[in-house]
């Protein structure tokens, strides 16, 4: 597996670099998923469900993004996508310049391309990577207050998954709660209740997905 | 309760300002301790924990930060002890000049001062604040590798509080491992197992912070 270090974009505009990203990513039909969340909220274990439902209908291909450490790739590395890792050189976020190095080192086309963030609910939040669209991953052991404390993360996410509802018995967490304050941030944004332990909800993500990716 | 808004430290030399900030708190024996963790690692909740058994032994006061929101510092209103909420204006991190603009906000003199910095693991280990010393929560259900993934929060910490041990039977965390993953990163931290839940180990955290405190 391959592991590439990313460098701060040699670019001062990041949003005309993403538009530009964003948009040639159109004519090339790849659907590009920025996934974010606080650190151990799930993302890889969300994007192991995905990779194993969707390969045989979709081509995939994830960049995980860390500071450090290869432990996310390696996890993913046995489920038969192409994998890369990304380092960000101590980086708190990606912008479009590093997503588009990242994107440089894939070597097939792929009709969906997941970029697993760094974990952090703020800085990720101001940089567009240039996307085709947001996602975020809210768990149930954070609590439901999070969208008052991160509101940006919240407004800029086409898709919120709340993860772990299968633990939601040992934490107070009030769903109705948590889906009030993220449409009060963003009143656009699906809410999609999942567990990626045990399965529950992931088909209504996989069809959120099918419905964007142009084959 | 006042709200601050603090603005982005003048100073260019972080580092010097930091050193500066520490030596005048030791003077004054005002012992700041420096809280980080992710979003939804349980600092509040560990801070009501600290306030209700040790205020009357120490004068204590809180400086929550946030991006925006004041929902923990409304937590901690009643506890009893002085509270004042410091907005970051969209800063991911507290800087020393920061921490010290929040410190001319307190009425009082206190023996001991908690700065809740911004949750996210990336930035505030970046920014020495001038805080006698930094602790960081990591919590159950983020799962025993983050020291591998976010390596200075662990090297700059004299204090790692495992919290939500409490949950551990619905979540796949092995406590051996995350100490070594801890200790690989910063030999010297002291690992305290808690839960602020139920109030388990807490008494091993408030010990610490007495030998700590000059009173």
């Amino acid at each position: 597996m391959e592991i590439i270090d990313i460098k701060r974009s040699i670019y001062e505009d990041n949003d005309a670099e993403a538009e530009a990203l964003r948009k040639r990513l159109l004519g090339e039909k790849t659907f590009l998923l920025n996934l974010m969340s606080s650190p151990g909220a799930g993302k890889t274990s969300v994007l192991k469900r995905l990779v194993t439902a969707m390969k045989d209908e979709l081509s995939i291909g994830i960049m995980e993004a860390d500071i450090d450490s290869d432990v996310d790739a390696i996890k993913l590395a046995d489920c038969g996508v192409e994998v890369i890792q990304l380092h960000t050189g101590g980086m708190c976020h990606l912008d479009a310049g590093m997503t588009a190095q990242g994107l440089s080192h894939l070597k097939e086309k792929h009709d969906l391309v997941v970029l697993e963030n760094v974990g952090n609910l703020v800085c990720p939040a101001e940089f567009d990577t240039g996307a085709s669209a947001n996602a975020m991953i809210l768990s149930v052991p954070e609590g439901d207050d999070k969208p008052l404390k991160y509101p940006l993360m919240f407004e800029v996410c086409n898709l919120v998954l709340i993860n772990k509802i299968d633990t939601a018995g040992v934490f107070d967490f009030d769903m109705e709660k948590a889906r009030e304050n993220i449409q009060m941030r963003n009143e656009n944004a699906r809410i999609i209740p999942v567990s990626a332990k045990t399965g529950e909800g992931m088909e209504e993500f996989f069809e959120w997905i099918r419905q964007r990716v142009l084959q």
